[in-house]
């Protein structure tokens, strides 16, 4: 994600004292991403329910609530590495690709008219990629 | 789940002012049994932090955190039905029956010794079955 | 709460192998009451979102949102007894209750428009209750 | 935060399309800071389950986790601006203060041990900082 931010979240990573099965680099990429998708999606539903045509929207914020709350779980669950799951971690992977594309999808169709949804679909496109590349190197 | 637990799960389903997709009775089951078995995960983690064998217990104490995360995640899911995508919802349930069977195999396995885990590995065996049920519903 | 759901996090503060210094029967009823007013925050927010005037439901929306992941919150941190910190608990309990009375507020004015916000407010303001009663016995 | 991270922020907050009443400087620092603390408290408890001295760390562990749930609410209170309600926003800032600095206090005791412990103690710090300075400008 970005400079610092990728610091604190590599720097776990590299603290963790035991062996980590998953690629460093690609892990602290969709973490870092994770939580800030997460974040945009609730300010993105928030932004949404002030807007004028919020009856328009409404499929949009569950949208955004949805992603927020299954981004938010995945990080976290991509943060732990004792007692590693690849089922679980995988499982996971695939459930939030689906919703960060949904929620992608969705926010892409407002993005003309509110710059909020076009600045959140930016950060699903992000993190689906995120989690698709982590996911391609979990065989 | 319970009684008066079930009625206020119930009676807000059938408050909801649309129609639902899904078969409410088994629908109201799942998201009982998901918040009760995320209540009983982080109990028992935070029990097993205090044996003396933590040691020994600590893929259960990450089983236990995993389990708590993605069951929260997916009773709020659940609990939605504005703009509903099935894709979502489907593949949530499939990443949480995968944690609820790896989290009750492990509790199962320290339940002899611990009573926590063995009232923690009966909740996620039922919310296991729950969620199973109600996938089964969702063509 | 009721009974079952009542048993789970009894059985699971019953089961904690160390000392618990609250009153585990106000802490069992608060436990419960958090869950079950989070859910009904949650269902009573994407109820608002399907209700054709909810142009009139955006503050309520955002109570339901903020009141479901504070008591989520409050829930776990009540759950965990390891390394017990009673300002922790007591400062979250507060903020808690400040959510609770919020949203239950502004439920009400709703209710009786709308019966998803007349059952959410009734949850609050027994959340509300029994967080309450338990902050009164953490002296 | 960071640059891009906090340009994301940022950037949400310049969509919003009403008025938000608090310093969008301090608002933006604050969310980032909450969601890169959320993310090392969890990786924190997850790195000392894995460490051979886990029965020291139970305290640690337990820190960690209620200050990565606290966290993770607030930033999503923070992040929602819709009929906002300053006696929520408040009362939950003053729990996660409270929160990061006892996280902060527990992890500086074996940041000398536990390079994961140092790096969470910075970020906790960082947190409560970023919170107070938050605080401080809501009258």
């Amino acid at each position: 994600m970005t400079a610092t931010m990728t610091t604190t979240t590599r720097a776990m990573l590299g603290a963790y004292p035991a062996s980590i099965n998953m690629d460093r680099s690609k892990l602290a990429a969709a973490i870092d991403m994770l939580i800030s998708c997460s974040q945009a999606c609730t300010a993105c539903a928030d932004a949404c329910l002030s807007e004028d045509q919020v009856q328009m929207l409404t499929k949009c914020i569950r949208s955004d609530l949805d992603c927020a709350d299954i981004c938010d779980t995945t990080a976290r669950v991509l943060s732990r590495h004792t007692g590693y799951d690849a089922n679980i971690s995988r499982s996971l992977l695939e459930a939030c690709i689906t919703a960060c594309k949904a929620c992608g999808d969705e926010c892409e169709q407002h993005a003309g008219m509110h710059e909020h949804c076009r600045i959140c679909a930016e950060a699903c496109r992000a993190c689906e990629r995120a989690c698709r590349d982590l996911l391609a190197t979990m065989s």
